[in-house]
């Protein structure tokens, strides 16, 4: 099975080549101590945990899965004391908030650690990852009270947290959850009903689990609108802040998956569970949104490391494997057969896999930038302007790079062949692990929405303008540089292309109100695809600036710019079927009664 | 779970309306006897057996899976008795020789049932289908006294098959096998190698198992013209023909994989195994041959059968599924929110689904009814004919319907949400169980070096022409037809397309020979969409003339239009991408050195 070998050097280039984080920090107060040197080291022990800690958990938590008995969970052997080392490690706190015990780095280098956790083990991973969100939450809406007694605990590690939205009946549509929540006399909520699909909502870990709870106050007003947010801890805490009395919230069962068997999905039944509201009465959505743009950036990432793993395990058999020999003449001629690296078809699976995790990751890696920036910049118009970029950006690499994800883990699956199909050698692993991902955290679908109806149409294309605009600027600052055409000329067009079917679509929901439904996807698709052509033409400048000064690892940036080559030439044409499905309109898909 | 119910309408409706059998079936001596009573009579025989033996243990075989212990399989329970009923039925007999006591029935008809069987539990599925295979090998190749001995029980089902082929370091590449042969003086030969992946190579059934296996000879040319085929029975025959001694075969274990668990995926050790040559020596590859196109069609219909049972769940799912309202208005008033089909990105999933299970469906049927006229008609030159097309057609076959397999399965995911992801709710299983069949019998690459290499380049386009010929005529005959204009005039401009393409890249290869690997997947894939809506446009029209004609069932025939057109504008202009991919060539492909 493939070996997990976090890539560094990728990073790095994504890091400081391509974005220049430490320009960035360096004009961010709250950041600028952060120097290569700090980076350097912390990216160390993320390498280590993750390729020495966790890697080696990845098939066996598989193997294992989560086992549940009399209300508790038993996770994968090894999970608990790779939980440990990780607080120790104090990895979970990088980015959190130096008021409540974290380090307070950014995020641009936390999410480098987050992709390497994802990679070595995608299970593992659910644990700590609701932290982040819920930390968020309570330091902006909760009281000074929650934040001082939850958030401390949920920085150090030492608990965890689980979000508690998801009904039964009730999942992209959460207007429809049926939890209630009644007042005490003194100040608590009772909290009733039965949620599921709730990840990490208990484990063997230790500590103290926080739940936050979607619910219904008794006079509250129908649908989305009334639904408020509390905090629900395992154990009530006693005077000291400690662990008290235990809670009436107990995990009822946990559910049979495709994959992430490792990761404990869990129906958490409230029965009268004492909670404390978050914030103002029926505002709960609005807050959870916090948690969910966190969670879908999230997620976008988990698409990269997956697509990372599964085209490390490709590549490396694929140099292996022995069959045929090249068309164009043979290639080693000492062994019986040659690699299969060396067949064309091969080859395109492998560099789509390259192309879709180095490009996600520039993408992921930059939005993680832009959230240092609306943490720490002193400019509110640059703060606000970052806010919207992020808004519009968000579920474009959520929907788009975890639908890639599962298309990257299938060619991995398809490069070994019938081994592929065979668990020991762990790339079907990975598909099953991946296929979540564009369910979770809000649907493909529901991101098309997002993007189409509230982000793009919803402000009259005006943060859609933004963007697109930076993209121009980009491909006019290199028009005259030789170099760039084959990667300007294109994006230009595809820019206008953009801006013509948002327009299209625009004019045509006026009419009818489903045309933005049957666009939303293939519009999604077509911006993800714009979006990494946008970064890897940027990656082939970085790299072109490197060959041209001279450089000790020319391989390294040829590859670069060939990867760019690849994927303007090989990927980006499906843009054209996008166009076309998205002009052919909704009525081919609503006139149908009898589907 | 979704459960799953015959689509006998459906089926019918491309048996009779499409395709005219009955018709054909006068036309051949053979199948003349072949009316439509008794078409339905074995058809009925068929739903049942797979509606209400197979379908119940689909679940369960999966979550059971074989066990493997001391060199015995155990299927999942229910497994062996479902095919004592099958075989007791007769249904494994129903297209096999009737000299052999076969039912000599058509193959258009016989691959119905597999298509039932197939949806209903593929994994149970995967026991008797090798034996057709077999028996047509044996009969064609195998001595009188070879096909006299193991046919007859291989027809009634009380044996069953296994073909021996890859070995651990040689899959796509059968050249490279190891496995050895050396002749005893009694004629026979003594089989030595160890062979995996090894469908039905061990199980509790009973009876026989008759391997037939690739070995070489001591003084055989290297390569793949080195190779013989041996028979290898796991008992030796007794004087009577009955099961003697054991032969010196076994199962050294069983592949653990990603899906199709109920299905012994076995390691074969071969210990100086008493076996007998097939045919002559060094010819074992084209025999094979003749067992893998009928396990490559069998393949493809395997992709057809899984995208209907993901269409049913998908499809009732939706339709029960509360989430929203739809944009165009409140469209269920007295519940909550409105079923989930009622928004256009499910219906898009929905209509993705069914017009490739339908389209497929049309393929497939179609190529079965080619090998009917290849077996039975009187004329050689239709013989030929229907040969060459089925030579062209199975690789697109094969490799587009179980690639578009994946899709669909994907789909029927996508439509649950996270309920999608968990095991009981049986979508899951579908994409696992399907995720195979890109892989087996060869992948999608090596079907796509088969198809452009081969089969078109091969002889200078000669049967793609005819192929395109028979489109074209289609299109010259309706080009009248104001209703088939949406159809035919993409149809045309799309055979054009076709036929461009291959000049260009027959044109390239000329100075690159890897410009054919580099072409040859989207090759593939241009030529499935192009073939899937010629059979939607003949569904169409097939489904006009009744509206025409006046029916009982304007919707049955409504929706088939609804679908077609479904088809050509939101499908089919996928097809622009593989254009463009397969003109931008190799270069890109091959330039980089640095993968």
């Amino acid at each position: 099975m493939p070996q997990y070998t976090a890539p560094l050097r990728d990073m790095n280039f994504v890091l400081h080549e391509l974005l220049q984080v430490e320009r960035q920090y360096r004009e961010l107060p709250a950041f600028a101590e952060t120097d290569r040197d700090i980076m350097d080291s912390i990216l160390d022990l993320a390498v280590r945990f993750s390729e020495n800690e966790l890697a080696p958990l990845n098939r066996s938590g598989d193997e294992e899965g989560c086992v549940f008995r009399n209300g508790e969970v038993t996770t994968p052997k090894g999970f608990k004391e790779a939980y440990a080392k990780y607080v120790e490690m104090e990895l979970g706190a990088l980015s959190e908030p130096v008021e409540y015990g974290g380090h307070g780095l950014p995020h641009s280098l936390a999410v480098v650690r987050s992709e390497m956790v994802w990679s070595a083990n995608r299970s593992w991973g659910m644990f700590p990852c609701v932290s982040h969100g819920v930390i968020r939450i309570l330091v902006t809406h909760g009281s000074q009270d929650q934040a001082h007694v939850y958030v401390p605990k949920l920085v150090s590690g030492e608990w965890t947290a689980s979000m508690c939205l998801t009904e039964s009946h009730a999942g992209s549509d959460l207007g429809l959850i049926r939890s209630r929540a009644e007042a005490n006399a003194d100040g608590s909520y009772s909290i009733t009903g039965n949620k599921i699909f709730i990840s990490s909502g208990e484990h063997d870990y230790g500590g103290n689990i926080i739940h936050l709870v979607l619910a219904r106050l008794p006079d509250a007003p129908k649908g989305s609108k009334g639904i408020s947010m509390f905090v629900v801890p395992k154990f009530l805490l006693d005077v000291g802040g400690g662990m008290g009395e235990r809670n009436t919230v107990s995990c009822g069962s946990i559910e049979h998956k495709m994959g992430l068997k490792g990761s404990a999905t869990c129906v958490m039944n409230f029965d009268a569970a004492k909670g404390f509201l978050i914030g103002e009465p029926n505002k709960g959505l609005g807050y959870m949104f916090i948690l969910m743009n966190s969670a879908r950036l999230g997620t976008a990432l988990q698409g990269v490391a997956g697509m990372e793993s599964s085209y490390q395990g490709a590549l490396s058999y694929a140099k292996d494997r022995l069959a045929m020999r090249s068309a164009s003449g043979v290639k080693v001629p000492e062994r019986e057969a040659d690699p299969i690296i060396v067949h064309p078809a091969v080859r395109s699976m492998l560099l789509t896999q390259k192309a879709f995790a180095e490009g996600g990751r520039a993408l992921v890696y930059w939005l993680a930038s832009l959230e240092d920036i609306v943490e720490a910049s002193a400019d509110v118009e640059q703060r606000k302007a970052a806010d919207s970029l992020m808004g519009l950006m968000t579920p474009i690499a959520k929907a788009f790079l975890t639908e890639m994800g599962l298309e990257v883990a299938n060619h991995g699956i398809q490069v070994y062949g019938g081994h592929g199909f065979v668990r020991e050698w762990g790339m079907e692993q990975i598909l099953r692990d991946a296929r979540v991902a564009t369910l979770y955290e809000g649907t493909t679908q529901i991101q098309a929405l997002d993007l189409l109806g509230r982000k793009v149409l919803g402000n009259q294309g005006a943060d859609l303008k933004h963007f697109t605009g930076t993209v121009l600027q980009f491909c006019n600052a290199h028009a005259d540089d030789a170099a760039m055409q084959e990667f300007v000329t294109p994006l230009v067009e595809l820019v206008t292309e953009w801006d013509r079917l948002t327009q299209s679509i625009g004019a045509r929901a006026t009419g009818d109100p489903d045309e933005i439904g049957a666009a939303a996807v293939d519009y999604l698709y077509f911006a993800g695809y714009v979006t990494l052509a946008w970064f890897w033409a940027k990656m082939a400048k970085a790299a072109q600036e490197k060959l041209v000064a001279g450089t000790m690892e020319p391989g390294f940036y040829q590859a670069k710019i060939q990867t760019a080559q690849f994927y303007f030439q090989k990927i980006l044409p499906r843009t054209k079927t996008h166009s076309a499905v998205i002009d052919s309109g909704a009525v081919v898909l609503m006139q149908i009664g009898n589907i």
